[in-house]
């Protein structure tokens, strides 16, 4: 019923996450009440993903093929904390209380949505197991894929030499790494502990 | 924390109406997984925007100076009915059960937000009243302003001639006529009643 440019505006729209007609419709007025200039904007920052990509050695977003943390030589290179997404990353920079490496797994292993341990960045990781390495912090959110990827993660590294950590259960149950409120992050970093096997 | 690419779209989500910080990363994330193709194309949509014109008869979104209800020489042309906004002439169409003409004032007269007669365009509909037109439907929705709205354009155009009606009052007092359901709608378009003046 509204123009087909309009129409397009709202149809791409409801294909962000959790976005209805009604959400996509009130998206699509305020873009409307947009000047060019603004929509200029708009288009040249679209046109600035293609340049975002994931660091070769730990897999957060980079506008580089190295990112920040990866090329910073004052932070701690003894120590890995491997985390499912970027968001988790920030998450716990925000802490400011973490200055080892990261690596990001890109998701996490799930048998109800068919994620397999090859499908994420584990290979990845094992290849940046070195001597130097001393500590991987296994930080997957306490939620049921987060502890089968902590298990699998646990599985292939502990012939590697290296002591292996998880997140103190600080964290409630069942709920998501990235939504943790600083206090509890620093907490659950503080309790880390080794993972027992039996 | 992210490249600086990412950052700006991540703000660029936050402008939108309701969208916090937490859920504009999440669209930027979503963004993030498409290919050049889609991107591409949601450039395409946005450089369309500027072809997205108001009808200079009623007010609604069109592509062309004059919209297909306007154009449209089937429909009744001795009926106008007022709305706020473009969303409730989809709203009314989606009913299936008027036929006559629209006009959009692009919002309602508001004494909380300071918008005043002059700020909508009912100087247009006032232009528009011909000895064809015989009745104008005040469709604005039940709240405050609505209210307000209907109140004063009753009062310029009282003497014009024309009936004036107003939707029953089938809508619960408070909400907004583009979230009724259909069947509500129908009823509110049925039950029509002219204003009474003391």
């Amino acid at each position: 019923m509204y123009p087909a440019q309009f129409e397009q505006l709202i149809a791409m729209f409801e294909k962000l996450p959790g976005v209805g007609n009604k959400t996509a419709q009130r998206y699509a007025f305020t873009l409307l009440e947009k000047d060019q200039e603004e929509i200029g904007e708009m288009i040249d920052i679209l046109n600035g993903l293609k340049e975002i990509r994931r660091c070769h050695i730990c897999g957060f977003l980079s506008a580089e093929d190295t990112c920040p943390f990866c090329k910073d030589q004052t932070r701690n290179r003894s120590l890995i904390m491997v985390v499912a997404n970027p968001q988790d990353v920030v998450a716990i920079e925000k802490t400011d209380s973490y200055k080892g490496m990261y690596h990001v797994l890109g998701g996490l292993i799930s048998s109800s949505k068919g994620i397999y341990p090859e499908d994420i960045n584990i290979e990845g990781l094992l290849k940046r197991i070195t001597p130097e390495i001393k500590e991987i912090i296994v930080a997957t959110s306490p939620t049921m894929d987060g502890e089968m990827t902590a298990l699998y993660l646990d599985k292939v590294l502990k012939d590697k030499g290296v002591l292996i950590t998880r997140l103190a259960h600080g964290l409630p149950m069942g709920a998501s790494l990235d939504y943790a409120d600083e206090l509890t992050l620093i907490k659950a970093l503080d309790n880390r502990r080794k993972i027992e096997n039996e």
